[in-house]
Formats: C-alpha cells, structure tokens, sequence
C-alpha cells in the first residue's frame, strides 16, 4: 500500500492517562487509515516531561509503521505547528476544595494561550477537540483566541456522555448498542447535563420502536439520567483512577463522527451561533450533530418537549455563568 | 458484514497496565479482524476485582461492537473455559531484596495452577501467550502442567526484545523498521539475553545488505546488547511505571505472527525439542521463527558462530538451573 504524506497530529496533555490510551490506538491507523502516515507532536508541563520520553521510547518500542516523527515540547507555539488535528487534553484537574470558579481560573489561561497558538502555527484547517474540563468553556476559550481558525472546527467532546447512555440503555434494553439510534446529550459537560431519549429509537428488523415506548418515564428523568451523571465517578471509584481508556474511545469516536460523517445523531459540543433551540450565540454547547464531508451540522428539525427546553435553559445558564467568569478572567 | 460466532480470549492479570493497553485494541478488531464477535474472560486476583469492575464499566461505555460477553473471576477454571485465546499477563512482581528463585517461588505454584486449568476447560486447540516473568520457566511450568494442551500451543514472549532490538538498529540507521529484517533473540527473556544480528539484513531497493557491514562489531557486543537489556528499566525510570503500552503491542505482534504467518524470522519463546542448536529437550526457549497456517517452526538452517554459541549455553544454564529450582519446588 503506497502511504500517505504524514499529517500532524498536536495533543496536549500527552504524558497523562488518557493519552496513554489514546496514542497507541492513533498509531495503528485506526482512526486515519492504515496508509497515513504520522507526524506526533506531543505536548505537556516540564515536569511530565521524562514521562513523555518514557513514552516516545515505548513508541519507538512498537515500530508502528505509520509514525513519521515525533517531537515533544512544553510550548504550544511548537507543538502545534502545521497541526491537522489538535487533541487538547491536558487541564488542571479539579481538587476537593476548589470551585468551579477555581478551576476556570486555573484553565482559562492555558487554552488562552492555546488558542493563540493554534491561530498563529496551526492549518487554518486545523480540527481540534478539547477534552480537558471545564469543557465547554475551556474550547470556548480556545475558540476566542484562535481568531484565524473557524469557530466550527473547534469541538468540544460531549461524547463520552453519549456513549454512556448508549451503554446503559443497551443494558436495560439488552440489546445490541449498535441498535440504538439517536441518543444524545444537550448543553454542557457537567452534573447539569440532560439525555435526550426522545428521538432514540430501537432498530430492528428494519422496524424504529421509539425508546420512550420501551422504558418508562421516571425511569428516564430518574435512575437513568443519575447513572449518567455519576458514572464517571463510579469508574474512579472502582479503578482508583478517573476513566481513561472510555474517554480515548470516546475521541476517537468523536473525530471518526466528524471526518467520516454519521448516519444518525451525535452528541458534539460546538458552537451555539444560527441554533434553532434558543441557545444564546457564543457558547460552545452539546447538540445533536450530524456530520458530512468533514463537517458537522447541528440537527434542525427536533422539538425538544417543555422538559428538554426547561433542561437547555439551565445548561444555558450554567455555561453562559461560566463564560462571564472566564472572560473576565482573562481581561487584557 | 457478518459477524463471525464468538471466540473466548482469556486473560490473568486483566487489571495491570498491560491489560488496560492490550484489551481495547483487541476489542477494536485489530489483532481478530473487525467481523470476529469476542467473549472476554477477563481474570485477576481477588483485590483487584473492584478494578476489573470499573474496567468492564469502561469497555461498556466503549460500546465496542464487536464484544459478545465479558466474564470476570478470580478462577482459572472459570476463566480458561472453551479459551481459544490465553495471554497470561498475571504474575507476582520482582522486588528489590527478591532472588530469582524467590520470584521462581512465588509464581511456579500460580502457573501450575494455570496450566492444569487450562488442560482442563480450554479448547484443546488454545493459543496460549505467557508474558508475566521469569516467563520462559512460567511458560514452562504452564506446559508441564496442561497435560492435554500440545506443548507447541504455549509460548512465552520475547517478541518486546526482538521489537526493542529493531527499534535501536532503526535509530542507529535511521532506516525505517520494516526494513530490517531477520533480527532475533536467542534463550532466556533475561539480562542473558542475546540479540543476534548476524543474519539480519537492511532490504532496500530489493538490496539485502547484511547488518554487519553496517554496525561495527564493538557496538554490537557492547553499546547495542547492554541497550537492549537496560531498556526496560530505563522506561521505568523516566515514566516511574513499567513498559505497558509496549509490552501490550508485542503482544499483538506475536499473535499476529502466530495466526497469520511471517515472511521473516520472529522471536518466539518455544519448547526446545527437536531444535538443531544443541538446546537441551523440555526449555522454553527464545528461538527465531517463522510461522505459517497457525504454527510455529524453529528457524533449521542458520549457522551460529561461536559467540552466539557461547551466549545460547548461557541462556542454557540459566533455563536450567531455573527449571530445577521452579520443578523441585512444585514436587508434590
């Protein structure tokens, strides 16, 4: 197979776990195809950075056929150089004590300069996903600086939210996942986020069984959405560590959605601008998304019930809060 | 596409770090193909249930199409049933004041254990990969044992070393990896091991140019072999965990070998009989390789000169004196 001319692939955040996960699976062509060749430029503070090396050598160690070089640097205005994707991972974590406000401060200022880096060195083109929390406003941020790079190719991952929900009605249901369209998360990355099961449908033999007909409805405002909400802690509850590989998957899923294009909805936290549901302008917000040709579009035709709407007027709230304490952080 | 009827891959250890690399690149379909549904059987011991747990919790929000059931246990009778696949990554570490035949001692009783398990309730036809050390003596010990498994269907891996040795000659060259060819180690996955390069080659242009007019002796004896051996460590000293993501892919890559064939040699640890090199029956021994139609030979026609002689006796010695101390212990 003739290969490909490399692309490069920035990721933040790249001595940390998910990563970890995340890097191997890049690196078998899984998500680019078996005949693209790489380009890795790995991104983290100085103090991570032996773990890094240790890593680069166990890269090495794989003789993956696709990697064409890897570089590794503290400084963004390297590391994201000539990027085609951006994988933004890396954050503060949050500690016991802080608040939300805490954490932001802690944040904003790292996707700030980011940001400034990825309009600067990055493609125009560049397609970046931010993982890292607080989510939403820390790819908002990024949005805000990145002042050469579309606001559409910055994406904040909501994914994982998704995928949860797809794996727990799979197990109520038990049923395939793979037969359960249309499920998705709305608004943001945090204890406030709401499932969407109204458009989910059960596909078989061909025949859609709308979800709503198959579990009942305290079940869904109930049980369901808490399971959702708490299972991130539930997994660093039993591991000892907060989820790593489910949230490289998650990624992986995210960009495979955008560069392949979907068949059904997907959650996808993007920009809020020209969004028929009354979300304000300037957020980056989780929609259902469709994707073609390497772009996505948020869904238009849905009529979320007066309990959806009462759910995105909170999200609504809660990331527009978000917003003002992270730009008045940032103020020149 | 049709999805093929389940196999059952079992695996011990399945809560290290090893496991959390290897399990989601088997569920993505690389090593099975993406039409080959999975039992995971997934096997640890009883502390570390509570991670295997929150790492089934992960897979399940992985939604990974391709898994058919996961069962966990702290048995091996359990965990072995109807295998088509055993990689045994589970074993007691090396501490600090431990000798080897402490080592011996603590992990002998638990392959014996396996290995009856696996003559037990696995298919007659099981792969079986031992990675967890000394693997070449537990590997051993595993065959002894798993009476009605073909002693040929157990290997131990020492497919990180050859992967390592490839790695360095590739940087040392700055050649691309897959275009050296035919470098292998020889006996015990130990500081004895022996990387012999006298019948590789660089292939480029369809030009074998045999390695050794290209590395002068003195660095092959010397810088090269004590790189090789010191790798792991060194991994472990700048990421402060040992080679997981590594091992995890050698892994794969002596599966892949094993199940789809090899143009060149391999390094596989395998049992001894019959092999043209003077290694005493009833070792398992790293020898190079070939695969074909899903069994192993031991490379016939290779002529080692007299220093690879002398290194294969050492590893000799070694297997020896591990085999006595490992089968003395497990007397009944």
């Amino acid at each position: 197979m003739t290969q490909k001319e490399p692309i490069t692939v920035a990721i933040t955040g790249a001595a940390g776990n998910i990563a970890y996960s995340l890097i191997y699976r890049i690196c078998t062509g899984e998500l680019f195809g078996n005949d693209q060749t790489l380009n890795l430029n790995l991104i983290d503070i100085e103090p991570a950075l032996p773990i890094l090396e240790g890593l680069i050598m166990e890269l090495e160690d794989s003789n993956f056929h696709l990697i064409n070089k890897i570089l590794f640097t503290i400084d963004p205005f390297e590391g994201f150089r000539d990027a085609d994707y951006a994988i933004l991972l890396g954050a503060f974590p949050r500690n016991k004590n802080q608040t939300r406000k805490d954490l932001l401060g802690k944040n904003s200022p790292i996707f700030k300069i980011q940001g400034k880096a990825l309009s600067l060195v990055a493609k125009r083109t560049v397609k970046v996903v931010v993982v890292g929390n607080p989510v939403n406003t820390n790819a908002l941020v990024t949005a805000k600086y990145a002042e050469n790079i579309p606001k559409e190719n910055i994406v904040a991952l909501t994914r994982l939210d998704m995928n949860r929900s797809l794996s727990q009605l799979s197990r109520k249901l038990t049923k395939n996942v793979s037969n359960i369209k249309n499920v998705f998360t709305w608004g943001n990355h945090s204890a406030s986020q709401f499932v969407d099961l109204s458009n989910g449908y059960l596909l078989e033999n061909s025949k859609k069984t709308p979800l709503t007909e198959l579990v009942d409805e305290e079940w869904i405002s109930g049980e369901f959405q808490k399971i959702n909400q708490m299972r991130g802690k539930e997994v660093l509850l039993k591991r000892g560590k907060s989820s790593a590989g489910s949230a490289a998957n998650a990624v992986l899923d995210c960009l495979k959605s955008w560069i392949y294009g979907t068949e059904t909805y997907v959650s996808m936290g993007v920009i809020s601008d020209n969004n028929p549901y009354n979300v304000p302008e300037n957020l980056i917000f989780s929609f259902p998304c469709t994707c073609k040709n390497g772009t996505w579009k948020i869904a238009k035709d849905l009529k979320p019930n007066e309990f959806c709407k009462k759910m995105i007027k909170k999200n609504v709230d809660e990331l527009l809060e978000e917003r003002r304490i992270a730009f008045e952080l940032l103020k020149d």
